[in-house]
């Protein structure tokens, strides 16, 4: 749908064949009465409550992104959405993780004693000789000084002895209520568990403070592009061969309705995901299949449970954000959005590859009992709660059948240029198939890229 | 109004003597059309938009204050305020801030090479003796680990070498965009420039992620509590002498319409500045006079600045957040809401004691001038797209003369009792006089601690 927006702007005219009865693809958002149907048959009804949704696909995207763009271009509303929530937890479990294994510590408590720890090492060890930068005393003084707040060290002893970064036993108030500092974890705990390997997960640039997400549901995307390029897209349409014509441009055959039927075209721009495409009967040169057949397009799995009420809130004043764990859940999101809400729907398990492999060979059912047996261990309230789920895994997702892949980094200037090249009159974009992998703005830009290419070719003609 | 909310659900009476024609006092929002006369006479009438505003009191409140609670409880909509955003910059300048001075660098590069910097000394200097802690072997190898992670090293040299989470020169896209990264700053001018002295400024406990702001202007809270006690207040009520009746019990001398009145109750809950409250007529003893004279309750400033386009959002790509430099404006806000909106209100400066009573000494204009000359040095778009302004000073505004204070701690065991424990049937009861000085959240704890008190007296006699 973008390529046929940025066509149209450039004033080429296109059709898109669309398999599935609505446009959007991964961009989704599932409601209360929607149906789900897996290609192994399982269905689902969503029974969530009316207002409550959840995204399956994208859920958020960076300022940078060009999805932001889209959005402003669009009139898509967005809101901020809350990927790092300081409050929220950690949790670690297993023989080697040390006296902390098991328990769920909130993570401005980990952050603040890591932090402070390794600040105090580096203030007792600093040798500034050791980092091959030229720095005066005077400089020194001034790592030292940063070190002492940004460790929240001891001003006199250069010690890290807690501090109220990370939270209180009990917490300031009026009257007499000072606030009672709660007692740093200690390192070598904090190194066990392995809490610090968790920080990066909201420090990568993708995922940097702040991100964002459409008011209502990442649907609101591929809606605003559908009222744009509604009238050019055949629902229905499933592409079964992609074709040359001799006399040059592109033939699509189709099925819709039970019927073969047939599209020429000037250019072709697939975006089907390389688990469909591999199985078509394509003119593509033996490199190019090739290239498909190395894309690593990996299951995910993401479910949405609907509690009762929001006890991550009323009980732990988690408003929103993400606890991070080493179960096979992986990670547990609060939402951005309807705070204060009676009900409300949590992330239970967001997972790839191998795990999701496993957990989408489950039944719906099976599906749930494994993210409420592994997400109770760091919210006890869970069963208690619980009303209703949507367990979505996008490997058995009809005309989907995977999620996401990065392009392997070895064979970008191999196999990469034969996709995105294409053959004759046929491009492929998508999200796989850029420098984006695994985010929406990863298909937007490549159909950008595409829509280039083809104008190029269009106006030299 | 809090302390009246509370006393309700006891069944206690109370009136509330409030001298300003709406209720509310620093938890305050301005509109187009509000009109703000200082204690001096200076007028300002507020020229924004319609659905723009600004807060000129609190404005945020992290998950751990009773102000969510009151939300809550009260209904009052709430959104994530954006507090920190890593797309936001740090600006200094000065002859000892080095080769960066003068540049404004975003929030993501500063934090990420000077993280990546200290992880890589202390990945070279790890002596873990040093911390007095017990380490094993395997302990030191996770936390290099940790440290290799926490500042994006080179896995093989234990190098900071830049790293993708400060961004890039040209970001990674469609086709052949991989994205170029930007080259780090080196440690000695980053130390020089003292950004990492900003770091905190997210990081304390108050400003974790992630802070919280009621939809539609602080006021909603301000409202909703009306809304409970309106036909409690009698509005335009001045108190001017706050007396013992010998028989027990307090007597209030107000001045309303020009004229003197008397209100009689059985206590009385002084919620009045300290500012204020040193000038009226008391029968307080001297020492609970004494205490009330060492508050230090400073000013604040605080410029709202309409903007015709949202140049933040389209040139820079920042959307919300706060940057902060070492100018006398101290920091920059980008507004939390309405995102993509044509215009858009940034708060220019937020200062506090010398300055903002520096600056409050200036006319309106000059206020303004003061915001926009140095604020354009962080965005050169200032006076190409400015509208129009309010600039708020507390110190000379009526009825409050002052913003903020956090009581000494130096006097917490001495002076700070004298004035929560009360005179009497007298108590005082406000943010400066609790243990969450500065925030709104300290007047509810310190309403909530005097009922408290209140209540004990009442159910005892």
């Amino acid at each position: 749908m973008c390529a046929a927006y940025e066509l149209e702007k450039l004033g080429i005219d296109s059709v898109i064949l669309e398999p599935a009865a609505t446009a959007g693809g991964r961009c989704m958002t599932i409601r209360g009465g929607d149906k789900i149907v897996e290609t192994t048959g399982a269905t689902q009804t969503c029974e969530f409550d009316k207002g409550q949704y959840f995204n399956p696909g994208p859920s958020r995207f960076p300022q940078w992104h060009i999805t932001m763009d889209y959005c402003r271009e669009l009139g898509v509303e967005i809101q901020p959405f809350v990927n790092l929530n300081e409050n929220a937890f950690y949790y670690t479990e297993g023989e080697d993780r040390g006296p902390l294994s098991g328990k769920r510590v909130r993570i401005r408590e980990a952050k603040t004693d890591l932090r402070g720890y390794t600040a105090e090492l580096l203030s007792k060890a600093i040798d500034p000789e050791a980092l091959d930068a030229p720095m005066t005393a005077e400089d020194v003084e001034k790592l030292q000084d940063y070190l002492t707040y940004e460790g929240g060290l001891n001003r006199r002893s250069k010690k890290y002895e807690g501090h109220a970064r990370r939270g209180y036993d009990s917490w300031p108030g009026g009257g007499f209520d000072e606030g009672k500092l709660a007692n740093p974890y200690a390192l070598q705990d904090l190194i066990q568990a392995g809490y610090g390997n968790y920080f990066h997960r909201a420090n990568e640039v993708e995922y940097m403070s702040q991100m964002f997400t459409p008011v209502g549901g990442m649907d609101k995307i591929a809606k605003a592009f559908e009222a744009k390029v509604g009238s050019k897209i055949i629902y229905g349409a499933k592409a079964v061969e992609i074709r040359h014509r001799s006399e040059g441009g592109s033939r699509i055959v189709y099925e819709q309705d039970g019927q073969k039927k047939e599209m020429l075209g000037d250019y072709c721009i697939c975006t089907i995901p390389p688990t469909i495409l591999r199985k078509l009967q394509t003119d593509f040169p033996f490199q190019m299949k090739a290239a498909l057949n190395v894309v690593p397009f990996q299951n995910s799995g993401k479910i949405g449970l609907q509690f009762k009420r929001r006890f991550w809130e009323e009980d732990d004043s988690v408003y929103g954000g993400i606890s991070w764990n080493n179960l096979p859940i992986g990670e547990q999101w609060y939402p951005s959005n309807g705070f204060f809400g009676k009900k409300g729907i949590m992330i239970g398990y967001y997972i790839f590859g191998p795990i999701s492999d496993q957990v989408g060979r489950m039944s719906p059912q099976e599906r749930i009992e494994f993210a409420l047996s592994h997400g109770e261990k760091v919210h006890p309230q869970y069963r208690e709660e619980f009303e209703n789920a949507i367990a979505f895994n996008w490997a058995t997702t009809p005309h989907i059948e995977g999620c996401l892949a990065h392009f392997p980094k070895a064979m970008i200037k191999t196999f990469y240029p034969l996709l995105i090249n294409g053959d004759k009159e046929t491009y492929v974009a998508a999200s796989w198939a850029s420098h984006v992998g695994g985010w929406q703005a990863g298909a937007f830009e490549a159909a950008r890229f595409t829509v280039k290419k083809i104008y190029d070719r269009v106006t030299a003609a």
